[in-house]
């Protein structure tokens, strides 16, 4: 393990007080009752009014835009300092410039607000004179008790608690959590997860992570009940060693899915600009992970995929897959896939076999294992369901990958099917779901873990199996 | 090169006559005037209503359904046998059970059919039995000078001459030609790429190549002037030292995008029973691909990707690469594929930078490529124009990822700025098309390569950089 992986400048406060304290200052700062937004604006092409708008979007009401040039923003009094609000403040959104932002946060300080969530930028990622005037920010936020997400994020989207970063944000909560050290990324990730039916609970941008860093919310994440499955976008680890340690304990009981950017020498100069990270190679972090039980992923799309079967599908007990399709393409390269993703294609039993073999045509299918239904499934997809239960019959295998068209029809036989069997399924469908969205949308709906392309399934499959293995 | 990779049972013609009768054969088999369906049906959960209505969907109206059983199919007049239809016909399809499949063959030669298209499976993919059917189906098809396509495929999607093999397949025609080892595959890529704006001029479905195969349907699409580009789905390839020749000289001219299905140990036994093809490993193949000049794919997505970027984006003449964002996080990432994918972050002149800086704020933001013009874009993306403007006249960059919303303003923007600049332009996305298709359509309506993730719009630019390399 490199240290210069994992350290950074220590200009945070790392960890703060013991654990049970930090654990109850997130919840409290993550659950606010109160918020101000500190550069509130009226005027839209403002980020003050972008930021209090994603607010209002969500119908978060206790709200306090903060602005003395203003008296009213989008239908709330403004106040010209934090100090005047005439309530309590859990927590305070900074959208000032720069040089506003340390008289802003003594402020908050004196008002004894939480938690203040620093959009600006212009600190550590800026060099060393940025670096000093986060010092001096994160100095005056600790004398007065409070803590900092930030600088340069842009702080928390958790539906149930109507905070948001992003206009127009889901409003349905979730069981997965997030920590980016990206925002935008966050926000590719919330809308393609929810395409695909999954929730966020929270989602935490914790950009130049002065004072609350990664490990700090992974610790809250991996505390908090509501919370199944932690996601993480990464370009550096500060408090790197007590990451991978609280990362070691969480995943024996929480998948944590993460994947690391800036994992080339120009990708971690670019992370260098973008949060003042020291990037490490793919090959360390990959190992890193792997031994903090941390499973980890190449990319967003994958992310997205791997937390569709981790929150879809059961651990399969072991590495034999059933395949079965109609078209035989597909079957083919999800051979391909089981041999190449470590997967075993299952060796049916001759039983299993002659039932398959009695359901289909003597043409143009084949009841060994890919099992090939053959075109007529297209016209009619009922014979998945008996096929299906044929092979989770079967002692040989240990999960089932269906391949069909994914429309409306063969979607209620796999909703059907998967209710009649005690094998783990997953589906694949041949159909883009950019055009033919109903199928899909029925799928995730009923809770279905569909892929629009076999390998894509494997993939996800393969780490879940890994992951399995590794806590059962 | 490994000959029993390439070689197969022999039982087909390989190329047949000369190479101008070849062609000529193909023109008019895959240009049909009118078209016999032997097997066609008027019931609903048949294939042959099934491909019937295909037809029909496609408008083709010189169409003739044979079947003793029948008097009418979807509105046309049906005959008992091939030889009672009072026309010529240039093109039958045969969806007949196998064992009526060589008396139909019989018939169509004593008709002076061009083409055959055998549907019906039940030949060399089902062993020794069905092969002996199958050369002697070709012994026949022989006899009277017809060529034929398959058996077990599902023939000829063209929609200019209305032909097609799955219902309500785009009618619109374009550059793309392809030649798919499996229909459903074929399927599947149409659609993926009609999403993108890709328009199909012919698909081939070739199935167990008794007769015509790959090689001759590679020599007619590279002889092709409306095609502009070559798409292969292969699990197998027979007459392969032809069809490596020709793609040497077309690939020249001509880009070849082909990925091989049936790289593994299951998979190339999952394709031996799907199309009887002998595979061979993913090494070797790649290997051979590249040698022949022709640009191999992994998967289906980065194969609609590739296409995408072969069809909308002219070569770069270098490998430098400036990326330009709104967002931080995917310009990290962007960074690190570009290493991953043999590019180069293209190292700005001084005065770009100078320049770049003039249009951003100082804060939140860096001049220096990946260029990250700040969260402001989202609000307003008109700056990415004199950005990109300034990085498209710096002679160290030679071809620009824009990365932004992906919204309709932010393409309208990039189109304008496609047109005022003479390099070429890859854009990338941040919200998933699935939900966001607005700007999306919008972007490939006007002729832009636009991708939802900038590591896949890397990924296809390196290989469009690779063959622009070779071929200049």
């Amino acid at each position: 393990m490199n240290d210069a992986v994992l350290a950074r400048d220590g200009s945070g406060l790392g960890g703060g007080g013991g654990t049970i304290d930090l654990l109850d200052e997130l919840r409290q700062i993550l659950n606010p009752r109160s918020v101000a937004v500190v550069g509130a604006s009226s005027s839209p092409t403002k980020f003050g009014y972008f930021f209090t708008q994603c607010f209002v979007d969500m119908g978060f009401t206790r709200l306090y835009p903060v602005n003395p040039r203003e008296t009213e923003v989008l239908g709330y009094r403004a106040y010209p300092t934090v100090r005047d609000i005439p309530d309590e403040v859990d927590l305070a959104f900074v959208v000032t410039p720069t040089e506003a932002v340390l008289p802003v946060v003594a402020d908050c300080g004196a008002k004894g607000v939480k938690g203040i969530v620093i959009y600006t930028s212009g600190f550590a990622e800026k060099g060393a004179e940025g670096a000093r005037l986060q010092r001096q920010v994160v100095e005056v936020a600790r004398q007065h008790g409070s803590r900092l997400i930030g600088p340069n994020c842009v702080g928390i989207y958790a539906p149930k608690a109507r905070l948001s970063y992003y206009p127009g944000m889901p409003k349905e909560s979730g069981p997965v959590a997030m920590i980016s050290q990206s925002g935008s990324l966050s926000v590719f990730l919330v809308w393609t997860a929810h395409c695909k039916g999954l929730r966020f609970n929270t989602v935490v941008s914790c950009g130049n992570e002065a004072d609350l860093n990664a490990a700090d919310f992974l610790e809250y994440f991996g505390a908090d009940p509501e919370v199944e499955i932690i996601a993480a976008y990464l370009e550096g680890i500060k408090d790197g060693r007590r990451f991978l340690r609280l990362a070691r304990d969480i995943s024996r009981r929480k998948p944590i899915i993460a994947m690391k950017g800036g994992v080339t020498d120009r990708g971690g100069r670019a992370a260098g600009s973008h949060t003042g990270a020291l990037a490490g190679s793919n090959k360390v972090w990959k190992a890193v992970f792997d031994q903090a039980g941390i499973v980890s992923v190449d990319s967003l799309e994958e992310m997205v995929d791997t937390l569709l079967a981790f929150t879809r599908v059961s651990f399969p007990g072991g590495p034999r897959v059933a395949i079965v399709s109609g078209p035989g393409g597909p079957a083919v390269l999800s051979a391909d896939a089981c041999a190449q993703e470590g997967l075993e294609v299952a060796e049916l039993s001759e039983a299993t076999k002659r039932q398959l073999a009695a359901l289909m045509p003597a043409v143009g299918t084949s009841p060994d294992n890919p099992v090939d239904l053959g075109m007529g499934t297209v016209m009619n997809p009922s014979v998945y369901r008996p096929a299906i239960e044929a092979l989770a019959a079967d002692r040989n295998v240990d999960v089932i990958l269906a391949i069909g068209s994914c429309d409306t029809s063969f979607g209620q036989v796999m909703v059907e099917t998967r209710n009649a069997i005690n094998r783990p399924l997953l589906v694949a469908g041949l159909l883009p779901p950019e055009r033919f969205s109903e199928g899909y949308l029925y799928l995730t709906a009923n809770g279905i873990a569909a892929y629009p392309e076999p390998r894509r399934a494997i993939r996800a499959l393969a780490k879940l199996y890994r992951y399995g293995q590794r806590t059962s």
